[in-house]
């Protein structure tokens, strides 16, 4: 009988595992040692709840190069951090209203196409979407050429969950800052940025990217657990923005609409302080970017080399700062069933389907069942990635000798 | 030099604290040794993970006799279960539109009456809010007297967070449902009842109270974790609600709108698995609710008993199934102070303020600077509740001694 393989795990596009070094404790200290609501109580334990808050607040608004702590919020996820800024561009501030056009691309996760087609509808706004390449990459003219005086809203990822192809956000950012250098408010356009897939893995600076909005969780790249993510908002937006989720905010209680002031306009609720502490560690924890970046940029060099020699597998993206790659093994071994292959005979935990990226799958010809996702993490080794092409190689295999 | 007095914990209304037993434990183990994704990749951990969620969905399914486990969704606390169906009633279903009469009382916390206003706003509807008595009650009578052919939505609260009072949900329930029988399913009403401090504490069943939608967070009295919480719909109510917030859902992944079953439809974005571990935990280790009922109730008249008979101090809220209660010093001693005050010489943690509940003051005189607010939980001991009764004689002493 043989034994059972070791765990290996490669779906870090869906969360990263394991969790940074002291992330699990911090959290444990937390609950076990303080334990209360952040702003709300004046007592020693609720300061130090606050206090926590307040120094990862800070630290994260370092990371990004924010213009302020008052810049980043936090949220319960990237997902809601997303919807807090596309359902908050509609409604009394008319920032987008009837005949807006909103621009995004066919490589977008559904946590950017399905609340931007809600916000659309319901303000009467249109949608265009840019088509990646076979690669999901955009090219930053193709975006660029869509931007027109109507357009409010740009949402962009900035890291493929499918193929980990990196946009050309920053060329991006310039032309939206030049168009918008020559509007009013009213007329300029905010750049959304889904970087669920690079913060903690890419360095993100959203001055130098010239992003307005930059949503991000802790689980992925940052290490940090799930139930807790970001949203930096530069200042000027700050006064457009309205609270998508209203409740209490232990400020101005006795008024019946959420403060003016950011980020706790946008911030009501219990705070999920176990996770702002797991989030805490793990930032303390990250190596600096231009270490692992050498590392991460290897490991795909290394996937997309072992993988690209495989006969009768087709590879999505290519060679770059992230080690995400999709597989397609033919029509003669649906995705699903590859995966469970992987996992049975090998250890391999991968991901198949679609990746809740709804319109990507067309233009890589995987409508139907999607593809085999392998993504590694800081936690990969490279003998993993070998494990992974290896694997890939065997079953290949197999599907040419029974065909 | 005196010693630090020991901490004793009085907020529980704002979050409990000791936790559960096992909370943290649970929570480790999951980020350690699982740390995947629920509902997303098909290999074992991740199947682990959604076998966690499963079962802790019908395990709070029983809880509140949910009529399925479809009924219960997961939400990032109780303020976003609070917003999803305030805001999912208003939309493409406009189950509330134009004219519609939504019904609130002034007791109910922030994370209600927020909401309620900007969907209300939103959909041309109106609010209508009920008085309580000086002690935080509502009549039945009074709310069941404003229902009338117009109204959508009555939104309260089980237990007030300021004075503890426990509202006649089941005696209102079962005029709604009457009401509801008489009427076509565009005319009815949607009960909506904010859980947040009974939950874990009062026996809460939702057929029996006649809620349609019952909001909780699982860190107050079921000894969880901040960050997760639940939704319990009624099936009738499922094909109205629209989703609030959008995302990837792992179901469905080709579709660029949310799923249309329960509870996918409302749970978009990476689960909060170690809450959700944590959570489960609290669950296995709360004791039966008749058991806990005799101490809480204990509790509170013990309280109630100790603050009644002390001079110049104004006791709001009467003995009932809930140890909270607040506290007016009096002109003298601003309730800020007097917190400041119990913590300094007293070690007792407890809250001062308006309590994120913005009606609710202004029946009770104390518009101006809150209350003092006591409140236990399962964890608290008689011998604290005699602490904090002396400790608020001895102020008050000082005080008249002043004076």
């Amino acid at each position: 009988m043989p034994a059972t393989p070791p765990r290996i795990y490669l779906d870090h596009a869906a969360t990263s595992w394991p969790k940074a070094e002291g992330v699990a404790e911090a959290m444990v200290e937390f609950l076990t040692n303080v334990g209360s609501s952040a702003s709300r109580g004046n007592y020693a334990s609720a300061r130090k709840a606050s206090e926590l808050t307040r120094s990862l607040r800070s630290q994260l608004a370092r990371f990004v190069n924010a213009e302020s702590d008052h810049c980043v919020s936090f949220h319960s996820g990237c997902t809601s951090a997303l919807n807090a800024v596309m359902h908050g561009l509609v409604g009394p501030s008319h920032a987008i209203g009837t005949g807006s056009h909103l621009l995004t691309s066919a490589v977008e996760h559904n946590a950017v196409l399905r609340p931007l087609l809600v916000a659309a509808t319901a303000a009467g706004a249109t949608i265009e979407e840019v088509s990646p390449d076979v690669n999901g990459l955009l090219s930053a003219n193709d975006v660029i050429g869509k931007i027109h005086d109507a357009t409010r809203l740009v949402a962009l990822s900035h890291a493929s969950n499918v193929t980990g192809a990196v946009q050309p956000i920053a060329e991006i950012g310039a032309a939206i800052a030049e168009h918008n250098r020559l509007r009013n408010k009213s007329n300029q356009i905010l750049f959304l940025c889904d970087a669920a897939q690079s913060l903690g893995y890419l360095p993100v600076d959203v001055q130098a990217l010239g992003v307005h909005a930059l949503a991000a969780p802790a689980h992925k790249g940052c290490g940090g657990p799930p139930g807790i993510g970001m949203l930096c908002l530069s200042p000027e937006w700050h006064d457009v923005i309205q609270p998508w989720m209203q409740g209490g905010t232990g400020h101005d209680g006795r008024s019946d609409v959420m403060p003016e002031s950011m980020p706790e306009k946008l911030e009501p609720g219990t705070m999920n302080l176990p996770a702002i502490a797991g989030w805490r560690a793990a930032m303390d924890w990250l190596a600096p970017l231009e270490d692992s970046a050498q590392k991460l940029a290897g490991l795909s060099q290394q996937l997309h080399a072992g993988l690209s020699s495989i006969g009768g597998v087709q590879v999505f993206g290519r060679p770059g700062p992230l080690p995400i790659t999709s597989l397609d093994f033919g029509p003669d071994l649906p995705p699903d069933d590859a995966a469970a292959i992987l996992e049975g005979e090998f250890g391999m935990e991968v991901r198949s389907g679609h990746h809740c990226a709804a319109r990507i799958h067309r233009h890589l010809g995987t409508e139907v069942a999607g593809t085999v996702r392998i993504s590694g993490g800081h936690g990969t080794t490279p003998d993993e990635i070998d494990a992974a092409i290896q694997a890939v190689a065997e079953i290949a295999a197999q599907i040419t000798a029974l065909s």
